[in-house]
């Protein structure tokens, strides 16, 4: 399933075939909206970030006059900060496999700082991004083909994938679309018996918030609801908070399940909580650096144990990840000299994002036939396409999915890249793409144009 | 078994109190020769490779004047051709899962310059370290546990713990200690034999030269042969050749398997062959970074294509280890302004392992009962103990195998860390212990006077 979204051969053909002979399509250039991968589109990474990451790799420069004309002073400073935490100021070699213990506590202060409740740093496992920290859990958990995950339906493929290579069952639960993509436990707890029923042991929840494609952001109250669901049916809470710093409405926050669960008076021993996070996300975007972590809490000794022999198969993750994945917990504060270098690049790349998914939103929901919830935060729109019976019998004849026929024709006409929603799961008989709002803002105006007269001609062409 | 090198959580607890409370052990500090490990004991990055790595992490320092008061123009150079490669010059963004193109270009160059026969960039995986490569093939190779997949013991023991991880079975072949652990085509014959007769499906032969834990380096002749064992009995060929930069003696070489295999006529139709490097050894030991590539040859489309698939599950590997495996393959050349520098701390790093190698090894076969083998390569010797019966007999009463008593007195009486040889596999009855040749040149004379009245102490303690 991860293939709908990766595994696009047609789009860097037509991309190499548009420079190699221009007018071979009807348009000059691919516009990528199928990968939530910012800095591929023109986003330019946080300075602060590189300058550290940059002084980190080559630590000679810490001691050479001109590089206090290169770099920021806080920069320099953290970077020294870094390595004195290192062994043996060793960028260059294995950590323990949990990751560095300084870098670690930086991380659970950075944790502690975010939701006022302390963060234990023998309780992060740094990793090379999230998917191979959702790969281990999945590993833990899957005894086999009796064991099942609760998923979200639409649902990030990742998990679905993991699932299968660790020979597990997936029992998926349905997000709703018409509460802007709720999470209702009632649908959670149908689910759930009827995986039981089947003979299945279900052994966690999956939550993506904010959603991943659907974007919606959870509300506190529903946590809440999650978090003693998951307490009473004594199941591990998998929570990819991945988006967290990805919120675009004022009436929406992020909170992070740990919060919740500690607001409600519930400690380590009361419930096995997850929360996985990642560099390449946020506002920063750092998807080839490959760094994350989870923070893993609520599990005995002889889990974490387990843990930590299947974290050491892969001896350790990259240093340069590690640290960046320090940073992005602990970004320069009120008073550095970087500070307001470093907010007027967050707030102009997160500010954008909330006008490009805005006016992405708006211009599906004036489609005809089209409905497209808030992207309330995270990257994505995943708007509801219905379409003509004659355009899904069109789809049939040539054996696709009709929102993959959608997209393809999308692609073919418009050179844009949408995922079709059957990569995703969705309700049988609805259909549905996702859009990434990454595309920088100067092109989304022509992005909006372009889908505007595909759908239009779309819709005359197979109307029933 | 891989906790056998990893999991040593005593040396650490020793490491502590040596700082907390001087005085508390018998030594003021662990010396660990346990870890394949360089950088953790303070070799030193090689300039040129961290220049080119901080120049990508920042690619704005490519624009000032100060830079060049800092950085090498060659490394300059370097980082504005592989910022050229890259797409978009986005060094934070998810590539390719094979890796960026024009880094396999340059890494596929790399091959053939030092094969002499050409190298396909569609060939290349680049992976975070080896590791995860090798996870991959057994991920593909292995479908349930009557696939086997023959391995040498001794054996670094990623690959028995990979193969038990995919649900495998481990076929041992033993490599000969009392012909330098020569690997003998008439031992593979037996144990595949022997493994199918039992039922087992042999599809895969690993051979790890130059070898860990056994440091021999195979000759050409011998190199054939197996070359040829594998085509004639349709075994794919898995070639760690990760320790390729890593020879100390002046009559052999190294030659990647594909390079031989060339060499006697077969294409890439008559040989599945996987040859996997890594950036974490050779003489730049940049383990931190995870970077490393796998070569796949002689696979249909079909295979490549799963290949393909299980890389994309985690994305793609971190761009800087992908940039650096690009480096270590192209290094400075004789002209470029780094060249002289590079040369001098490459050979200087060598040169000196190999005395560390000769003075280890002299030691080692100056001790009563002690027999150890050249390291012709990789990083480590693996002498064989002959332990006095009485030793034996207190190693059982306390339960441990007779080297892990041995190591473990080791440690306790020296602070000096090695492996014990049951991590590895050895013939049974036999004993060994892994003894990295990666400390400080500076300290190997303490290390082995250490050893020397140590040995000498415990042989008197248990003599029969």
């Amino acid at each position: 399933m991860l293939s709908a979204v990766r595994l696009l051969v047609m789009p860097s053909a037509y991309s190499r075939s548009c420079k190699t002979k221009p007018g071979s399509h009807p348009f000059d250039e691919i516009l990528y909206c199928n990968i939530g991968n910012p800095q591929s589109l023109g986003q330019l990474p946080i300075t602060f970030f590189r300058e550290v990451l940059a002084l980190c790799d080559h630590p000679p420069l810490l001691d050479k006059s001109e590089t206090h004309a290169l770099f920021s002073a806080d920069a320099i400073a953290r970077a020294c900060k870094i390595l004195d935490v290192i062994p043996g100021r060793a960028t260059g070699a294995y950590s323990h496999s949990q990751g560095i213990k300084g870098l670690r506590d930086a991380i659970a202060a950075g944790i502690a700082a975010r939701d006022g409740f302390p963060a234990n740093p023998d309780d992060i496992f740094l990793t090379d991004g999230a998917s191979p920290a959702v790969h281990m859990m999945m590993q833990l958990l899957i005894r086999n083909e009796k064991d099942g995950i609760l998923c979200p339906i639409p649902q990030y493929p990742l998990y679905s994938a993991s699932i299968a290579l660790h020979g597990g069952s997936v029992v998926p639960y349905y997000l709703d679309e018409s509460t802007g993509w709720g999470l209702e436990i009632s649908e959670l707890k149908k689910q759930l018996e009827d995986a039981r029923s089947k003979g299945i042991t279900v052994r966690a929840l999956v939550v993506i918030n904010p959603g991943n494609p659907t974007g919606q952001v959870l509300g506190e109250e529903n946590q809440k609801e999650i978090v003693n669901f998951c307490k009473n049916e004594g199941l591990v809470l998998l929570a990819d908070e991945v988006y967290q710093e990805n919120i675009y409405v004022n009436d929406k926050k992020f909170n992070s399940f740990k919060k919740i669960a500690r607001s409600m008076g519930y400690g380590d021993d009361d419930l096995p909580l997850v929360s996985f996070q990642s560099v390449s996300k946020g506002y920063y975007g750092e998807c080839g650096k490959r760094g994350g972590y989870m923070e893993v809490t609520g599990f005995g000794p002889e889990v974490r144990e387990q843990i930590y022999k299947v974290a050491s198969v892969n001896l350790c993750s990259n240093i340069s990840g590690q640290i960046l994945a320090s940073l992005i917990m602990n970004p320069p504060k009120v008073g550095d000299e970087s500070y307001e270098s470093y907010a007027a690049e967050r707030n102009g790349i997160l500010s954008s994002l909330a006008r490009r998914a805005k006016a992405l939103e708006n211009a599906f929901n004036s489609f005809e036939g089209v409905t497209c919830n808030k992207a309330e935060g995270a990257m994505y729109l995943f708007p509801r396409l219905r379409l003509p019976r004659k355009a899904i019998q069109a789809a049939k004849a040539v054996n696709a999915a009709p929102d993959a026929f959608y997209a393809g024709r999308l692609l073919d006409t418009t050179g844009i890249v949408v995922v079709p929603g059957s990569g995703f799961g969705q309700v049988p008989g609805t259909w549905h793409v996702r859009c990434t709002i990454l595309p920088q803002e100067d092109k989304i105006p022509a992005i909006i144009s372009r889908l505007k007269a595909f759908h239009e001609a779309f819709m005359e062409e197979f109307r029933d």
